[in-house]
């Protein structure tokens, strides 16, 4: 058996490991166009802020290693030319030395990656304009951050948001322009506030909803970028982090079968429309786990997956790919915003009926000192009640809970499986009623009617339309006096009972800080026999959306 | 609806809670024996310590708000004599008048807690010996520690480890004296190693498989403590955590059926033999989710659910007590050790089929900084993969994959399903194959016959019947020589391939220092038609059994 990989970072390396682990005397060649194997690329950021300082840290494994100890012909700098699927070949240049070969294979894997979209804008092509893919844009952005006291980054995904905090960690000025009116696209817009909140404490300037529209030469060497609204920003560098494309040329010049956005149709054991030829990673199509749709969502979990699954096949085992669930995470400063599963407006475009719950839980026992607060929204099927997805932003504890319910999702759990989940407590750990359990009890209420909610987008329309016909805070005088919902009347829970006469007539809302005095609210008044719902979340919730500007 | 509540503590509490929001219009009476109703006594330990300050934070909810809030009938200082069932009423004896009355009931809920063991020695009920469960214990505990310098801590349970720390954090000096011949019983013997270590290393006196004989007044107002090696202790107080036993003693007066130790036997709602009396919490018998046997296990997490689901049940919802799996988890010092469902020693002792594994990975992607290791236990059906039981011990995250194996458990997931598990991935918080993944891989291995492998216990089992006949350590020359299995010869994984010549005859295991060298090394012998196992965990799993005393 020859088995050839193209592509020596996640997906590939991982293959070529597996393969080597299933086959001792399989011929196992790697072929990498850039210098660099199986490196870290999720490290890169950390390394620009210095968090990593040393640069060799980021070689995961060295190629000695892969060499030697994984037996692997392991060739850095061999570009692959093109894909013969008749001969069973590839053609590949050796970069350092110009030479062009053929290497026969009797498997390919495919595991190109994803190369990041460059800004198709004029100045775009500028020296000082990167994107940041490999150990070398690294070195070329390194090189050039001792000079930089401002930077522009275009894009406000997972990746731009790390560079961002780790370029103010060198006192380096940020300005993050995004086109669209949020950050992390996979998030539903108001869970992103802290985010954005957090971003602007830090003396980031964010500008939401605009793009950079050129990149021109200073005196002195900075760079001027241009923004859609006229005005613009020196700088000293411009990082693209606008998304990245499945770097599919090979296969579509040999004619393999792509799928959405150009990415590389494979079946479930990760081999391509020519059973010889497999394909891992960034470059794949895969299905949406929740949606069923079909999708690119370039991951380091699932690449390093789907590439030890290829390998799995090519010798004999049968293991499948299950699709992808999007859980992702990124750390912005002292905060951590985390999701799984698919989003209110996934949900809404692909017209999969769902309901929507918020909470603002702590992440320990309150009692127990540096309890931090989170936001969590967790999605679920009005029905069956299925977890569909959840988000969270907060401190601490924020990716046990996304990693707790993307097990959830993955074995295919309930709400009503969340209410009896048996998760750790100690004070310095959870709650006896962990967040997950509350997520479980709000959302199993919400389906057996206890708790009768509304989001705040629901009390929005029902407002609008007259449904709804007032709102009463039940929280404390103080806490109403501090900020209160358009026209809510005030009446706090503990009075609530003796003041039933003042709650307005009609169809009514109910908040309080967080959701839980709402709740009981909601039950005094439904015993009352009044027409009411829970604003789900409370203010805070209110603020989310209202930080996100969903409000008007 | 008149429904009387015994307990106002974790499953009362939360029964009166949840009663409140289920039907507003019903007389709930609350009587509770102590002076505090709903107080944190998960948090008593850190209170003493000085982590937690203030005593009031330790009243989760004040009395007046349960009052107010919830509308309750709260009555602390209000023992239960009996509960006359035909009458459907219970004997109050109001312990601040002395005043005896009866109290009507529709529905009685029991949620009377689990009482400390206290020893019966001589000497056990001196001035200065102690237990730990309310807050009254602690006042007292308290008020006596300001003269302590040393103190004797009986039993080596959660509890008991998180005083030894809160006192030692006092600088007061603590010899603990445990009966077994390992703290944590939930967990496996060598699993407790670290735990032992870090205990030590801290300068607490840890006296295994001994215990206090008699307690004696010296002069001056301090104890000693005789031991059953002979030895002897001065100390200012002792401590017994020596277990808890079900408060029943109403129930069984009563007549109501009780199983396990005398715990009150209930059915999935929560209901006891008399249909009209429920019980929640630490005095009732569970059945554990994974051996399916009837037992007692005290835990804050089951309490508040049990208690929510039997007043669920009272208000007209049907929903059931799955089980208890028994998720823990404690902090010594810098370190946390949790588990959940089965140890393999119960597994043993219910004759339920099970294989074991071990690894020791790091929390998150080693490039990252202040990468902790933790070790990881898994058990799991050897027929069908489903995860029976996990144990962590390390630094941060451990709890995350606890939480997230409890899920897996709790979902009936398998070890396949592991290895497909899509988790949260940014180098501060996981790897691209998450713990969870690598537990994953690992015992899917096992089970597909591609990672043959031996645990510490089974090798030396099988050295012992020469069915074994020699380990190979593959790990680096100078790793071998800073310690190593006895009898193992040295050839480093890279230099395998060459030297197959030198690898001894026979049937042999393999070790390294985690186990990834050692699968390496195992799949090159397996190619070169050798009979090989590998060591599971590596040495360091080997130091975990020694550390535990359990190689002889």
């Amino acid at each position: 058996m020859k088995l050839v990989i193209v592509g020596g970072v996640a997906g590939g390396a991982s293959a070529a490991a597996r393969a080597r682990r299933l086959d001792e005397h399989a011929e196992i060649v790697i072929l990498e166009r850039g210098p660099d194997l199986s490196f870290a690329n999720c490290g890169l950021p950390y390394y620009l802020g210095g968090e990593i300082q040393q640069r060799s840290k980021l070689l995961v494994t060295p190629l000695e290693r892969l060499r030697v100890r994984y037996k692997l012909d392991a060739r850095p700098h061999s570009a692959v030319l093109r894909i013969d699927r008749a001969a069973k070949q590839v053609v590949v240049r050796d970069r350092a030395t110009g030479r062009e070969y053929t290497e026969r294979y009797d498997k390919l894997i495919l595991s190109p990656g994803a190369k990041p979209r460059v800004p198709e804008i004029p100045g775009g092509d500028l020296p000082g304009v990167f994107t940041l893919r490999t150990l070398e844009d690294t070195d070329r952005i390194f090189a050039r951050l001792q000079d930089v006291q401002h930077a522009v980054l275009m894009g406000g995904g997972f990746i731009s948001l790390e560079v961002a905090e780790n370029l103010a960690r060198r006192s380096i000025g940020v300005t993050l322009v995004e086109r669209n009116p949020q950050v992390l696209m996979p998030f539903d817009a108001e869970m992103t506030t802290p985010i954005v909140q957090a971003l602007r404490a830090k003396g980031i300037e964010l500008i939401l909803g605009s793009r950079v529209t050129a990149i021109e030469e200073e005196n002195g060497g900075t760079l001027r970028a241009r923004l859609a609204d006229g005005s613009s920003r020196s700088c000293g560098l411009v990082l693209a982090g606008i998304g990245v494309e499945p770097e599919t040329h090979l296969a579509a010049d040999a004619g393999l079968e792509l799928g959405v956005r150009g990415a590389i149709r494979v079946n479930r054991h990760m081999q391509s429309s020519d059973p010889e030829i497999y394909a891992a990673g960034d470059a794949v199509e895969i299905q949406d786990t929740i949606t069923g749709q079909n999708g690119v969502v370039p991951l380091g979990g699932p690449a390093n997956r789907q590439g030890r699954i290829a390998a799995d096949h090519i010798f004999g085992r049968s293991l499948t790919y299950r699709g992808t669930q999007g859980t992702a995470i990124v750390r912005v400063f002292d905060l951590t915003a985390a999701c799984t599963g698919a989003s209110e407006k996934t949900l809404k475009r692909c017209n999969i009926a769902h309901r929507a719950a918020y909470l603002h839980p702590a992440n320990h026992a309150g009692y127990y000192p540096s309890a931090q607060q989170m936001s969590l929204k967790v999605l679920f099927d009005p029905t069956d009640g299925r977890v569909l997805g959840a988000q969270a932003v907060g401190g601490d504890g924020v990716d046990k809970r996304i990693d707790v319910l993307a097990m959830a999702i993955q074995g295919k759990m309930t709400v009503y499986d969340l209410e009896e989940a048996e998760l750790c407590y100690a004070p310095p750990y959870g709650s006896a009623k962990d967040p997950v359990n509350m997520a479980g009890f709000l959302c199993s209420g919400i389906l057996r009617g206890d708790q009768p909610q509304v989001t705040v987008s629901e009390l929005v329309e029902q407002q609008k339309s007259g449904r709804i016909q007032a709102v009463v805070d039940v929280r404390g005088a103080d806490e109403f006096a501090r900020g209160h919902l358009p026209g809510a009347v005030n009446i706090p829970v503990d009075e609530l009972r003796g003041r039933l006469a003042e709650v307005p007539p009609g169809r009514i809302a109910v908040n309080c800080q967080v959701g839980m005095r709402g709740y009981l609210a909601t039950r005094i008044l439904m015993a009352a026999q009044r027409d009411v719902v829970n604003l789900s979340g409370g203010y805070q919730a209110w603020q989310l959306f209202a930080g996100a500007g969903l409000l008007g």
